[in-house]
């Protein structure tokens, strides 16, 4: 079962791009599982399925909102990481918003988390010098030594501005925005002529307890011809193909490396989350519930 | 010659899209004259010429800098308002960022001004609602009397955030930004989902002595998946053709109406400019220079 950042949004009464979660109802969420008894033709005992009921160890479900996985081309959980929506959210956010050319700078914050790690790892693919930010030293050494970034930083050592100036001597072409805050405002004011921003989430005021500030650079967008997207990936399953066709195979070859951070058990999932959003995980957080159907 | 908002950037000292005016030489910017004398092939005495020469009453200049104008479809001056510049400029923020369909609500800020009165007619003929905000009754008057916009109010009077409210009960799909400041803070606030801001300029925040706050709810822009896009003319000289096409009938046929502020003698060019950072135009703001050309 995932736990996802936009979760956060969810635990709120303010209107926000999908419903706020309901007291004494389970809570929503992507989650695989292997099918254990069916009535339903084109499903089978034993395929496995990815849903969006989960927090919940089983449930009865029609067929029609399952969506059956081939666990032949990686792990099943991929599907709710590297080849799920994180994956997905990288790949839509870097290609269709940031359009990447061989040369250019791409700047992501939050590297090593799910779709981070996705975003740097496309980029490089594609030509570019890649940057990231993580959170601590040994996100760092991985975002480095196993996944190739040519620059990185751990925002919670260093001043975000100097480090960018370091890590990005001819700016930023291209920034995918997981984090919001200090690193949004540091990157608007490195961004090059013609920058593109995709904006797919804002980690750092999810729990914020004040009013956030916006940026104060925000003029940046008009002087350097900026382009900011908003995004949310229920928006865009329409790219799961192209998707899927060029990403699982760079998974499936070991050419895309993904880590998971997996916590055992329901009863842990609530941690779990919190611990996501303090950046506890380090690629994808999963949860394992169990005695599950892997089991029966 | 023209005056422009553009021009009090190239004021400062900071890093700009253009560089800054240098003390002790003349300031740049568009004016529209007539040729005295010509030793040169493709321009002949008599000419109209519209140049970046201005500040100034007189000139020798190479024809390689000069654009003749047709001074047949619209008075000479509009080269420097309605057929120049600003209305391409309203025309590539509106057309090419905003991308309007008919039904959906345009709000555009400074709404009388050079710009803004060709994006609210442009949007009009496109079929759209079209709200603008201007600073006197008089300009809200004219937008709704003579532009016959859907919608208009004086920021100077009402909140910005109440007088959207009322005047756009479906939200705004595309803001034209020209203001910033609380303008932008309040249209973020009543972005549909994937509304477009085209942003063209921030002149509340060109005179401002304290370093200016962003928009505290530039969440918005992930939540509504909002499109920003930061523009400069200069980028878009390529749209000339269509644009001289598609907007030069409409003004010599009535169709689009502009006004002009004109005032006398280039002594005047500096209040001229400071009247126009302070809203003090109607319409485009221009300096008549003389005794010039037309009186040769």
């Amino acid at each position: 079962m995932s736990v996802d950042p936009y979760m956060r949004s969810r635990m709120n009464e303010t209107k926000s791009y999908v419903p706020s979660f309901r007291i004494g109802e389970p809570l929503q969420g992507g989650a695989v599982g292997q099918v254990v008894a069916s009535r339903c033709e084109v499903l089978a005992e034993g395929d496995w399925v990815n849903s969006m009921y989960g927090w919940r160890e089983h449930y009865v479900a029609n067929g029609e909102h399952l969506m059956r996985i081939d666990h032949e081309i990686a792990p099943v959980s991929t599907a709710l990481g590297v080849l799920g929506m994180p994956g997905l959210t990288a790949y839509v956010g870097l290609h269709d918003i940031g359009q990447p050319k061989a040369g250019e700078t791409v700047f992501v914050s939050a590297a090593s988390g799910a779709v981070g790690s996705v975003v740097g790892q496309l980029a490089k693919l594609k030509g570019c010098r890649v940057v990231g930010s993580a959170g601590s030293a040994e996100k760092v050494r991985h975002l480095l030594d196993e996944l190739d970034f040519d620059a990185a930083f751990n925002y919670k050592e260093v001043a975000v501005a100097d480090a960018l100036g370091d890590a990005c001597p001819d700016g930023i072409d291209i920034y995918f925005e997981n984090v919001g805050g200090e690193h949004l405002e540091c990157a608007l004011a490195r961004m090059n002529l013609f920058g593109r921003v995709a904006l797919c989430g804002l980690i750092s005021q999810y729990n914020a307890t004040e009013a956030p500030r916006g940026p104060a650079n925000f003029p940046q967008v008009l002087v350097n011809r900026l382009l900011l997207k908003g995004f949310i990936i229920s928006d865009h399953f329409d790219r799961i193909p192209d998707f899927l066709a060029e990403v699982g195979p760079l998974v499936a070859s070991g050419k895309l490396k993904y880590r998971e951070t997996v916590i055992e058990g329901i009863e842990n999932a609530p941690s779990a989350f919190i611990g996501l959003l303090s950046g506890e995980n380090f690629g994808k957080m999963l949860v394992k519930l169990g005695p599950g159907p892997t089991e029966a």
